[in-house]
Parts: structure tokens; sequence; C-alpha cells
């Protein structure tokens, strides 16, 4: 559980929310439970019905939210009540952060099996930022619940609507939730979702148990990405808003990157690096910020002034890359206008 | 139909919205259907479905409301998907003004009966001001659609709940939405709303068609009230916030109430009117602002400075004269603190 949240918290960029709470969540319910059994969606019948799920919401508010472990249920008996289907498997619908391990303790409160498989492989604001938005399946029924009892359905004309009247409900819901959308048959996920996001970011975790020398170093080989910069975060800006967090942050180097001062910008996860005006990284790839001794990644709601960091980027599912994947999350979908960069 | 509209104006207390709007909506239809069938719940089968409805929102936006006509079709269709159950006829779940045309128009798009029925007899903000909630009925399933399409459905732990998670709901619409809730079996209406509504407001408009010499005074006797004051509104506060809209007004009088000063405190509805610090009327008691001359009644949204006015109040329904009724809507839920009144 330590690798896979490690693994997770890399893959989020910042964004997805704590996962010292989601580990929390899935000790305290997998102690009762034993092992939830992981799948690819072909050992599911194609007709079975899969339930995309994790929270909703401003990833701020769940460092007090408190998780009763009964909306996997909850969400359960939405889709089904809206759909007249048994759902018969559970995914994340996004494997970042606190979002991958939720999913996780839900389906042992519920004994379900888990799908490897993503609508991410990464962390992204938005519910219409989704491949199975790309790939053309309806976030309706949309379930949310507080897991206090209270569940709201909706039924949106179309993905951008579903995304508005979910993100008001989850605001209502005193600004984060439990949500399920998405819901497809098994045969759909290999074409709709980010296979294998859960063996993953497991695999990440599990190569980084054994401490290197150079733990950033590390982590970036692990990630398949690389090292940006090794320094000290000397400023830090974030506001609240609409149910999301948007802010920047600078880096100045130390050691071998004495001299250099690199800029982050966030909406919720980390979207672009900059470094005196030029691009070195940017949505859809992942940024993460990592502590620099331990090489332990920091959520955004830890950046704090004065640490000591460095900023590791690498590659996001291919399927980001396409026409329609960067016209949903490119750096313009945010409203970043940016110079051409490398690919 | 103007008489209709006229009585549910009356039993407004210049809540429910504007009367002109819901006309206009109610006539493009009727042209269209010919007329609607109001029928007493007894004439249904005990086992059948009555779904109240109306608008939940707030009260102003409604001026710049186009009602497509199909929400009425999209709440039953929300309804019947929620609760498995055929919905046999439906119901205002509130007499005044706009609220009590609204089910009349969806009535005639759908071909389905109407229940000469309410949950209020006269207008309130929230969606647990209504006898059904004092009767015991549970709000849930609700359902809320903008008539575009989009469709949610909540179901609460208690109609506190409900109340709150429509209103978001209703605040994500763009302030202001279709709704249905309450939904029960006809042998329920009898015991749990106020029947008769229907009969009532149309008996109102129908007595005030020819006109007397007095006209104030004649709306008075329709409605079985008094005139408190004629005179001239010379002040007048609005707030919009929350959903709702708080204020006061300012009524000096005039010829023989030349030198009275009435304070009239408004919550969507007009709620108590005081002078020299004494009650002279209080919610749940129906308060209505007239045009002085044609003693036209003045939905809160169309009042304004220096206009002539007279102001009447009228009783309420006597279950909200119960200590439970009192609790739900008296002057002490509304947040006023007032001395002893005469009953």
């Amino acid at each position: 559980m330590p690798a896979y949240a490690r693994g997770c918290a890399l893959l989020g960029g910042g964004g997805g929310g704590d996962t010292a709470i989601g580990r929390l969540v899935c000790e305290h319910i997998l102690r009762e439970t034993g092992p939830v059994r992981v799948l690819r969606s072909a050992e599911l019948d194609p007709d079975a019905i899969v339930m995309p799920c994790g929270m909703i919401g401003s990833p701020v508010v769940p460092h007090e939210r408190i998780w009763s472990g009964d909306e996997g249920r909850d969400l359960i008996a939405g889709v089904e009540a809206a759909s007249g289907r048994r759902v018969a498997a559970i995914m994340p619908y996004e494997i970042a952060g606190q979002q991958g391990l939720l999913p996780v303790a839900w389906a042992a409160a519920t004994g379900l099996p888990l799908v490897d498989a993503d609508g991410m492989g990464r962390a992204f604001p938005e519910m219409q930022q989704q491949t199975m938005h790309l790939a053309g399946v309806s976030a309706s029924p949309l379930v949310l619940t507080d897991g206090r009892g209270n569940t709201t359905t909706i039924r949106a004309i179309d993905n951008l609507w579903a995304e508005h009247l979910a993100r008001a409900g989850a605001s209502a819901f005193g600004g984060v939730c439990a949500g399920a959308l998405y819901v497809m048959p098994a045969a759909e996920v290999a074409r709709a979702a980010i296979v294998g996001s859960i063996s993953r970011a497991l695999a990440i975790g599990v190569a980084l148990r054994r401490r290197m020398n150079d733990p950033v170093e590390q982590v970036a080989r692990a990630v398949g990405g690389e090292v940006l910069v090794r320094g000290k975060l000397v400023e830090l800006q974030r506001e609240v808003g609409r149910g999301f967090v948007a802010g920047w942050a600078t880096v100045v180097g130390v050691g071998p990157d004495r001299g250099r001062a690199l800029r982050l910008e966030l909406q919720n996860e980390l979207h672009v690096v900059l470094e005196d005006g030029a691009v070195l990284a940017a949505v859809p790839d992942i940024i993460c910020v990592l502590e620099l001794e331990s090489a332990e990644p920091l959520v955004n709601e830890r950046l704090s002034e004065g640490s000591d960091v460095a900023v590791v980027t690498h590659p996001a599912p291919r399927v980001w890359r396409t026409p329609a994947g960067l016209a949903t999350v490119g750096p313009a979908a945010f409203g970043y206008e940016l110079p051409e960069m490398p690919q």
C-alpha cells in the first residue's frame, strides 16, 4: 500500500489529493476485508458494468474530509437504480493521489473487483478531461454521494453539463463528495480507458522501495522522466475559487542549479514550468515536486515556501498528445498561451 | 385564466413569481391542447401517483426565464425513472403566483389531470415549508430539470437536506428550474396536502370579475381579509442572496390613513407588517400589496418606490396555525422575534 500510494502520488503531478488520507482509509478497511482483487477488463463478461469512481470537488477540502467508507456502497446503489443494471466492478476514474486509493477502499468494502485502468493516467481538474469523454462515453447517469446517505443522480445532455452540475452538487455537499460517472460495459474499457494504470502506479512504487544514492534521480528513472531542477521553493501563491485551486510558485536552483529560477503554474495540479520565458514542461506532461532529500512527492496542498525541493517531469499517456487529447487537456484548455515546445 | 391568475397572485402575498409570465406560458399551451381536467384526489385510484411540482429557485430570475414547456414531461420522466411508477396526475406544490400556473401548463402539455390541492395554500420560500413535510411525506426522490433535457434526481436523508440540495441544484441551472417533490399516492393527498387550492384561487378571481366601487375593499372581502392601509410606498430595500430575496418597505397612509406609517418585511413573500412597533399582520397570514386604484395584486418584484398601494391581509390555511405549522413557517422560522399577536 505505501508503494502503490507513492506511485499514485507521482502520477498525480501534485493533484488528486493527499495520499496520506487515502492510505489511512484503505488500510483501515483492508485490515478487515483482506486484499482486493485487481483484474483486466477482459476477465469480466463483456456486458458486465464497470463503475469508474473517485472524489469530486476541491482537493483542498479533503484534508478535513472524513470518508465514511460507505461512499462506494451508496454510489453502487445509485448507479444500479439509475441504470437498472448490477455493477460488476469498480475502477478509479483518476489514478492520481488520493483518487487512486479511495476506489480500492470502496472495492474492499463492497467485495467487488477493481479494474486495472483509469480515465486520466494522471490528474486533471474537470470531469470531461477523461479518455472516456474522448471515446464518446456518456458521463451520465452521474451519481454523487456524501457517504451520509444523501445521493444526487445527474442526467445531462452532454458531458460539459455533467461536469457543471456535478461541481455544483459537490459544492452543496460541502465542497467535496464521492462520485461515479462514465459507467460502461467491460467491453468498452479497453477502448475508452487507460489500461494498466493501477499496475503502473504499483510498479513505480515498488521500483522505489530500495533507496539508491540519489533518490530524486531514482524517481525520475522510475517514472521515465527527467529532473528539471533541484532548489528551494521561495514563492508560493494559491487561490481557491469555483471549486478549483489556482496559483504559481518559484523554485530557485541550489548546488549545480545555482542561478536558475523556475516558475511553476498550478491549477489543482502543476501545469507548466517556465525558465526565462522558455517552456520546460507543460500539461499534459506530468510535473511533480519532490522533497529534495527523500524524493517523496508533494501534493500541491503540502507545498510551502522555504522547502528544499526537486522538480521532475514525465510524459502522460500518449492519448493526451493526440489532437483531440490536446484540445481537451493541452495548455490552451487551461488558458495558457505557450510557444511551441518539443514533443 | 386571468381570473385564476389573479386568485393565485392574491394567495401569493407577493411571492411565487410573476403571474404575467405564468399566464403567457399557460395560454400558449392551452390554445393548442384545450382545457385541463381538474379533479379531486378521491377521483383517482388510491395507489395512483400524484406529482407535486413547480419552479425552484429565486423568484427574481423568472422575469428572464423562458420556460420551454417541456419541463413537465422531463419531471415526469425523472420521477417515473426514480420511483418505477407511472405518474397519474400533477399538482401544484404551491398555489401562489406563477407557481399556481406552471403546473397547469405542464398538465396541458402532458395530457395529465390536475389535482385540486397544493402544499402551501400561499407562498413560502423553502421546500420543507409544505404540509406534506408536516404530514411526514418524503420530499425525495426530488427531480429538477432545466427544460433543456438536463435532469437531477436527489435522494436525501431528510427534507431539510432535500431543500439544501435542491436549492444548490437550482443555482447550477442558472438560479431557477422546474422541480417535482413529495411524490405520493392519491390516497395520501387528502391527509397531507391543502385540498381545494385551485378552486379557491379560481373562486377568488371570479368574485373579482365584476368591479365594484371600491376595488380594494372588494379584494379584501373576496379573500376573507381586511385592508390594513391605503397609501404610498415611500421606501424599498431588497437584497438577493442564497437564492432568496430579503428586504423591507415603508408605506405611508393617504386619505383617511394620513399620518400612519407601516413597515413591511419581506423574504421572497411579505412576512410582517408593523405600525409603531405593533404587529398588524405576520406570517403565516398572507399579506398582499395591491395597486391602489385597480386593486391588482403586486408581486414583490414589481414593488416600486412612489407607487400608490393598499395593503391587505388574509388568513392562511388553519394547518399553519397548529404548533407544528408555526414551528415550520411562523415568524420565528423566518428570524422574527415578535410580541404575541391576536390569532
